[in-house]
């Protein structure tokens, strides 16, 4: 609509299907004018219709499992071959507990599942931006984002271990965002995004009653899918080029409220 | 360059020369294919050169002291007359401290100059969004923006009672757009923007030193008055609909930095 | 019980009855073996029963209102006459909104209540350090606490222009706390404190069901007056030394919750 | 000093030598008139003198490695045994990573290590609540600490994975610290100590320099490993009972600083 993203090349993480942020902001990416590669595990590419937004956004897709290294330089290596330069935008949309999905409580995890969670969750941001530091496989003034959630500071019981895997990007996207600066001129932030029925989000227990419940705190309302991928646009346009190291929250207010009129009328 | 203000209606407060954020952020919104009124208080009007920029963005001056709520009002009902119709968007570049300029130190004011400067650089703030509010004058999903600096979160020594007047700037920014998303739908946030070399950041003691250390401890290096326009029309732009109520660091990276290596060289 | 501040000399303000903060820390302090003086305003002891507190504490009272550097400067005097030297401790618990008072809502203010309540409120903790600090009046490590609450951060509809003026209080904490630390090795701090059925916390609106909601979002509810005594007594103490600019959450944990159990059951 | 511990009962993870602030806080908590247990992995018992702490504080001594649940179950059975009843208070001082002791680059790490760090540092926080819980090992108003670094919120180029790591363990005081405050009314908090010439301390790359830093950005320069041990006795004792969920900045006040003078004149 804009051609903020006109002539950028991009790498897109975690898209799953229609409903996905990640599957929203490669639409609105593709309307910006940019050219990208899209990319998830070749079980998520299963699960989903990956390839449909392939073909609307004239994109490839090459899957790669995020917590490989050696997955990630060939994705790498590939998207730079494929989109002929280096890349200016990459978006990091990967969560997943174990633990939540096998139903286990906070207090008496697996720790084989923390471990596997944190490990696709937290980790695999710092290995992907590892590849694209070392490979210098990003343009100058490029723009990395990671997805978050305010259970990164404050407590939402149901979250379970995501809060701590959270908490961890968090610290990923500050402490590698600084030698990315430093050195190649490169921003990471994240965004904390409202709570958003993906596939992701309506696996977490009582989604809905918490979903409702964030709707009345903020004032603007939540933030949708589609608000997001608008937002995160923004963050990898041109007009965002000094914003680093930060948490952006994308909420409608959510994050800075103590309790609203509307949630009050209802306790 | 990229219409993102396109049809949009504005008022900018606190552009003095072509050193302002203010200033910059006329230029590149009108660019961006937006129509606004530029406002000062008369004494500034006289010692800047407005009328270049008025000219150059094809805007009309209309002089208001922002601690005045006649004046606001004035200001407000003309400018939707002279712009046909309801606001999208405004800026509040506005602050000033009696103490800076008189030499007084944070721990010895004059009471008087400290209430002046509140009064001018923080209450304002709220008197502008009061008159807005109460007028209906902005349009849904419009978008106020007040600027700010970190020393509303940590001490800078030399920043004087203009720390405490950011704190109280940023919390109105809170406090007020909770009403304004809540009952209008319109999204009001501060921009808490790196040391600039504008006439009012110039006029801190010691600026020129703290300038070069923010610079060398911000990874990506101090933000400047024309990355701030910038970053201003993103938050202008209606893909950032879903932020408020938001401190929005813009500064390379210093705010979420301990130290830097290039600092620990110097140290 | 503990001889915490066995030999330490200190002010509290703000004491008005048996409810008050201020009230419980001075019995608090009694009992950990300080000596101090008490002081509010003549409209305040007119209105609450210090004297019976006094008695209580062996303590003097020395009127002054707090927004007046001539009653202050006779109070500090006063005080390390009758305590027999230098100043250990300072507890300010002053907080008045007229806005509030008076039934005006936060976006349609009298801006001289506002500018009075600011004054009260916030200004009076500058003018009480300022005053402490160039009469060289507190003992190396002493330790300045003032009151506050968590809408300086987030927003508390009902809390009105209190929310500004705590978000200035504590502002100035940090401001003053470094000349304070720098130069004469004096920690200051604010108490960020659960809603408390005071006489000033009673006078906001829809307290009662706003106090409920808090007590169950904190998962060890909402902390009382006597618990805040305790914990001021501690932040006096020697122990705690090294502490200052820091804002200190003590509400159960309300502040760093997203939503508990208890709150989601409800609505 | 202050008899603040009288009876209580705790246990003490983590004192490797006299310079450690696990021994401090053991030396303190014998003072105030605590008995506990003092543990340690077998490795770190080998490298320190543990038993001269035990001998001094009439401790026993029971060796967990507190990544293994089993040999936590074991030491908390055999702690309650020994103290001959439920535990008070518990300090966590545990630290590790082995990308810092290899020497490998926050940006180029082996990702075992990586695991291995994360594991020892932040996920036996975890592990040593799960037990205490489940075992409800815990009385009432007990008080649960771990030590934290400011590297959790901002950059600290040396700190590496050690950042990541501590941004996970204060998730985890949030996260294990709702539910052991709901349901058993324990409080858990971390403190953000300053940079402390601890035999961990020492093992981080240009140390010296940046407690030379550190110490002249604060205000009241860094805190001492005596400091932190005083206020972990404060966190401790029955005047802190409401503060949970929190992380306590204890540093002479950097944290909140945005510079000082005294490092400006150094730059």
């Amino acid at each position: 609509m804009y051609n903020l993203l006109k002539g950028k090349k991009g790498i897109i993480f975690g898209a799953l299907n229609e409903h996905s942020i990640a599957w929203k902001t490669a639409e609105r990416a593709y309307e910006e004018g940019a050219e990208f590669v899209l990319t998830n595990a070749s079980a998520a590419l299963k699960m989903g219709n990956l390839s449909v937004l392939a073909k609307k956004t004239n994109a490839q897709i090459i899957p790669a499992d995020a917590t490989s290294i050696e997955d990630l330089e060939n994705l790498v290596a590939k998207s730079m071959e494929v989109l002929g330069g280096k890349i200016d935008f990459v978006l990091h949309s990967i969560g997943m507990s174990v633990n939540v999905r096998k139903g286990k409580p906070y207090t008496a995890p697996n720790y084989d599942f923390t471990t596997k969670g944190w490990n696709v969750s937290a980790v695999s941001f710092h290995k992907v931006m590892n590849v694209l530091y070392h490979k210098k496989a990003m343009n100058s003034w490029g723009s990395i984002i990671a997805l978050s959630y305010m259970a990164a500071q404050r407590v939402f019981p149901d979250y379970n271990d995501m809060a701590d895997n959270k908490a961890y990007l968090e610290s990923i996207a500050r402490s590698f965002g600084y030698f990315f600066g430093r050195d190649q001129k490169v921003r990471v932030n994240t965004i904390s995004q409202s709570p958003t029925p993906t596939t992701a989000g309506n696996g977490v227990k009582g989604f809905d009653g918490f979903y409702a419940y964030a709707d009345k705190m903020a004032p603007l309302g939540n933030a949708t899918a589609a608000d997001c991928a608008d937002y995160t646009i923004a963050m990898f346009s041109d007009l965002t080029k000094k914003v680093t190291l930060q948490n952006l929250f994308h909420d409608g207010g959510f994050s800075n409220m103590g309790v609203s009129d509307a949630v009050m009328e209802q306790v």
